[in-house]
């Protein structure tokens, strides 16, 4: 038995596992959901350090949560190669996104530790605390905590049930006066690595396990209010209304019809909220999210002005306040064409086409690159579903990613 | 100082001073809701068990809830004329919408017991548990279960955490098993009155204190349930979508739109919730509620039939699925012309107006019709509002309602 065979047996089993563990921590019962700072965020970290320290890493959780597993290079204290993804989940979560990054990154290293290899390098593993911001609106937190542009505001910011950030850290028990330590100095770098589900269909039309991603969409998140007059639904008369849902509801097939007619930019209501929320009052006061992503920053600019031209239309017909406030901005973010041609070369060694793609959803590489080169790698995802339970991907494309990630790392001091 | 006078003078200081009270109790510390068979629901039954046992009343709490007090006639046990309104809440409502009746009832029933008056028949002031249906959408409850007209199929139907009827019933206290013994024999009843706040602005507009009710609207309550499929929301594009939230959106507007068109009814949709929820995950679920109005039951049924269809249409364009449940439905309800001619009398008697009013809102009244003959009074509000914590109302006029029942009251053995 060869090594790489020994390796595809073991990945087999550990890295879907992996995956499957991590799938039963969830805030709900009947679907996956582990948001920031919460009893499963700290479940999930427990039981990723748990896997890092069995692989051969030394373990330590950062500033704000994320969790990081480092395997030393031929000396101690050499610069590093990240590998990372994220460990927390949207609502009603597919069990990939983010995870799969995760455990590919920890099986590498298990591989590399099993067969004593240490490269001229140190190799660190992180889990992130926080990508998809479900909580706190924060897309990128943990990975913006390594890079430097964490922004301080956030620690104001508070969830659903009113609690801030800040007490959130706290309770989980960090020290949010901290969160500057968790940045990591560029010197200390030298690459960050990720590998991910795909999320789209192109993969899987091609027929191909796995990519190359050349670039991440930028991405624009906007938080909506809508300010009517709440009263009752059985006396006041339709004209004399200003119902702030009928309001929302314009603006959500506004922004759809403007994002059909500036294709491929895509846009996205996924949240809404009304108060008072009862089926016989008049909606008085609604919240909503707009999500704008574009490969191309100039054309998400312009959509951007053109919805919010359009919702200052629909106050001013419909006698409402509407106020958008950006909550998130991420220009678009290009992968390291160095980095990318090493992924090439060892797709090539591992026997597959070196496919290039683009990626519609963002990602922690997008605010790594802030402070390193980065690359990533896609792994082919069943009908390109993705933030959904119907997530689903083969074990055999999650072993293709694992060994074209191992080949990149073994061949990185070469 | 005559008995008038001094019934003005108390009644000033403590109908609104009993509101005052009740408005302390709320599940939220920024505003006003008080739901069914919450903690608050036992705190506010029980502050107002304790202002009818201090008016001269015999006090129990019955099978769904309802807190009822009870003041004899010249012999005991003689038919009752029973006063009510509701102590539930919607969310973040104003203080008088129910309130206004209980208290106004056991400010009549002090002022009688005060004065040694007992009359030729009983006199029963009743504040029921559950009109408004905020929590289950189980719109007067209370009223139905006294009339004997509450839905058994209700006590399955859960909350938003998922606590059910039944269960919430048996924490509260009560055995949902015996709901029907809740239920009054149509011979122990004479008539059914409320005062109620108008909820709406014609009485401001006339220069009135007070109205009589002639009819209380028809209603329909619909739940609505929008399927699409859930996805990245960077991932999939525009034309490959099928997002519940914009096809509810589309459905939004068409109520709104049939709705003007179909002039004098009134439709709201007042609720929505979305699946999963989160700004970066296309919406595969969306509930929301539709509620109509009208005076004239066909116009009500006809506009129902023509949403329906438009919702159909909607769901057939974007390939998504829309199913409705009709969750309320009650027919438009006239007041008995007899109890109209006692309040006119009273009304002149005490010095104003005899003014006749419709009421576009839903009231107890309208489901005790199918137990007794009802009257109700209305009271002024100011602008109309309701639903909403600017709901305000005079002293004096609260006054103004409070002698006309008492006068309509005292007439009743004449």
């Amino acid at each position: 038995m060869t090594v790489s065979d020994n390796f595809e047996i073991q990945s087999f089993c550990s890295i879907m596992s992996m995956i499957d563990k991590l799938s039963e921590i969830s805030e709900t019962k009947d679907c996956l959901t582990r948001r920031y700072l919460t009893p499963e965020h700290r479940q999930a970290n427990d039981l990723v350090a748990a896997w890092m320290s069995d692989a051969g890493m030394t373990v330590r959780e950062d500033f704000v949560g994320n969790i990081i597993g480092r395997y030393e290079g031929a000396q101690c204290g050499l610069p590093a190669v990240i590998i990372g993804s994220h460990l927390d989940t949207v609502v009603d979560a597919g069990r990939y996104d983010g995870m799969l990054g995760v455990a590919t990154g920890i099986e590498c290293i298990r591989s590399l530790n099993a067969r004593n290899i240490r490269l001229s390098c140190a190799l660190e593993v992180i889990g992130f605390a926080d990508e998809e911001g479900a909580r706190f609106q924060s897309t990128y937190l943990g990975s913006k905590a390594l890079a430097g542009t964490f922004e301080a505001s956030l620690l104001g910011r508070k969830d659903q049930d009113g609690i801030s950030m800040s007490n959130a850290m706290k309770a989980f028990g960090l020290n949010p006066d901290r969160y500057k330590e968790a940045a990591r100095i560029p010197d200390d770098v030298l690459a960050y690595l990720e590998v991910h589900i795909e999320q789209g269909p192109i993969l899987e039309e091609e027929g191909l396990a796995a990519g190359i991603v050349t670039s991440i969409a930028g991405a624009t998140r906007i938080r909506v209010t809508v300010e009517g007059n709440a009263g009752h639904a059985g006396t006041v008369p339709m004209d004399l209304r200003k119902d702030a849902l009928v309001a929302a509801g314009e603006c959500i097939i506004t922004v759809e019809e403007l994002a059909c007619s500036n294709s491929p930019v895509v846009a996205t209501v996924g949240e809404i909220n009304v108060r008072p929320g009862a089926p016989n009052v008049i909606p008085g006061l609604v919240h909503f999210s707009v999500d704008l992503r574009a490969a191309e920053d100039v054309k998400r600019k312009e959509l951007q002005k053109e919805i919010k031209r359009n919702f200052d239309r629909i106050a001013k017909t419909r006698g409402v306040g509407i106020s958008s406030e950006i909550v998130h901005e991420a220009e678009s973010v290009d992968c390291s064409p160095d980095i990318i041609s090493r992924i090439e070369n060892s797709m090539v060694a591992e026997g597959h086409k070196a496919f290039t793609l683009f990626s519609g959803a963002g990602h922690d590489a997008a605010a790594m690159a802030s402070l390193t080169d980065v690359g990533m790698i896609f792994v082919r995802c069943k009908g390109g579903i993705s933030h959904n339970p119907a997530e689903s991907i083969t074990a055999e494309d999650a072993i293709t990613g694992a060994k074209i990630l191992l080949n990149v790392l073994e061949n990185f001091d070469a």
